[in-house]
């Protein structure tokens, strides 16, 4: 048996949407939680933050760069040029706006809303070092969201490692949504992210008031473990082929040695070859293309957690 | 009894993809016949055109303005400046490569490639006032695809008001083929298109040998009537809503009195509320925000179609 763990209160929470400027279910929540002047989660003091409005404008990922790989370090810390991309100085800003990562000026809990046109369902992405509270707040969402499948993705990244806007949280998480395509907003996906929203507000305020959760396991975790390209022509790079149509929209299955991964404009089949069966997901991601990723790879894993109440002062 | 219609051969056609750079089945088939060499439809030439290079290489719509907006009259005639839209500059240039409307070195046939994130199934756009041609490959399109639904969307422009890339051609239509992500390639939604396309080209084979194409009735034909806007937000003029869920994905569908199109942020419906039982397309397409429109509505038609062979020289 784990032993509980006591957290302090959280008091100051970070809801953020647009990140990417064409994922419009996290901008129309944000917006319509700013409509409501909804300021408080209870007693805590919640921010609404926009956090890309050149790109959301544009209605385009990013201006310069993917500003969800802007909070690192180096970037954050990196002195403002002419020449420096818009997606660094809009970094630093949130990083004021929001604290700097574990400073005592930081959120308790960012929440980073975003879509995906892969078939991902409610997807919670966050860092495997992270403590026992977003396990807490998975295992509430998964009982209480019912209308998608829930899953949790875990990134093995050193926190000193992190890049993501939601890592300035002292917890944080990434809720991805899908599937939806970039630039539109459907009403049952945009439903799915209002409620798995207000399933996590739901359990801020119980744990604030000093609810006690027990610890038990965590299941349908995953852990990425690589990327998978799509085939390519080697004389100019173009993509020669596409995902199977055995393999689309089946994000979060099991890839089995000589499941069928690509089908070649030339018709042949790509298989799957290695041993181990993994599990992909983000699977034909339209932003990915990009970054060289056909989809992600994971393991599949059960977590152990803890119980957990809030520390009393 | 329509009286038969005899026509010259088409002994040159082009097929383009990519005029909207993110709409990416038509951008892989183009390359793909391209790859094949293929140049050659039976006697006939064969041009196979990425129509716009830049928007295909950074993957978006367009760089200055919407390419399928810019084969007006004026603005194919207009001086090059400094100040110049690229769009403007390309459909220049892709006049000058296909041959000009209504010109002896026009094309004999243009086919256009498009996707849309709207569940449109297989449908071919034309202007209304074309010659039986389009018909009857359309009815050979609709006989002969039957992996998704094929419809006719007529648009009741003058051809001399013509403003989109197929206009260029003698005959032409715009193929739309969805629902898919803009940056997104899917198998099936490529394979829909590969096949329509692979028939137009055996129909246009048989046509070219002297087939004989009994007249008859065409069905499942929409007249554009009008375009509907989201709700919006008066103070900022955001959309305050969505396409009601049951709404979306049904394009094509019969929209009656009471029926709902909308919902708002704020849980409200909104109704339609006119006589005419009309029949909405392109839902919710992602490109069609910035034109302020939800949808399109269409008159549902059947048209009659003469017989049709090719004029012996």
């Amino acid at each position: 048996m784990m032993n509980p763990v006591s957290l302090p209160a959280l008091s100051r929470i970070a809801i953020c949407g647009g990140t990417h400027g064409n994922e419009l279910s996290g901008v129309y929540l944000v917006r319509e939680l700013q409509r409501q002047k909804k300021e408080k989660v209870g007693e805590a003091a919640l921010t609404t933050v926009l956090s890309n409005p050149r790109a959301i404008k544009e209605c385009r990922r990013y201006i310069d760069m993917d500003l969800n790989r802007c909070f690192t370090k180096a970037l954050l810390s990196s002195p403002v040029m002419d020449d420096t991309p818009f997606e660094v100085r809009r970094a630093q800003e949130l990083q004021a706006l929001l604290g700097a990562s574990s400073s005592v000026q930081a959120m308790d809990l960012v929440i980073d809303l975003h879509n995906s046109t892969s078939n991902m369902g409610v997807s919670l992405i966050t860092y495997y070092n992270q403590n026992p509270l977003i396990l807490h707040i998975y295992k509430h969402i998964q009982r209480n969201v019912t209308v998608a499948p829930v899953r949790l993705i875990l990134l093995d990244t050193h926190h000193a490692d992190a890049y993501s806007l939601d890592s300035l949280g002292k917890h944080s998480f990434t809720l991805e949504v899908g599937p939806q395509p970039h630039g539109v907003l459907r009403a049952d996906i945009f439903n799915i992210m209002k409620e798995a929203v207000d399933q996590t507000l739901k359990w801020v305020q119980c744990f604030n008031t000093g609810s006690v959760f027990e610890g038990g396991e965590v299941d349908n975790a995953y852990m990425l473990v690589k990327s998978i390209d799509f085939p390519r022509d080697q004389e100019n790079n173009n993509i020669s082929g596409v995902v199977h149509p055995q393999l689309q929209d089946q994000d979060f299955c099991h890839l089995r040695p000589g499941d069928p991964m690509f089908l070649t404009f030339s018709g042949e089949t790509v298989k799957y070859e290695e041993k181990e069966v993994l599990h992909p997901f983000f699977i034909n991601e339209g932003a990915y293309y990009e970054k060289s990723i056909a989809f992600h790879l994971g393991r599949k894993m059960t977590l152990s957690v803890p119980s957990l109440q809030m520390k009393e002062h």
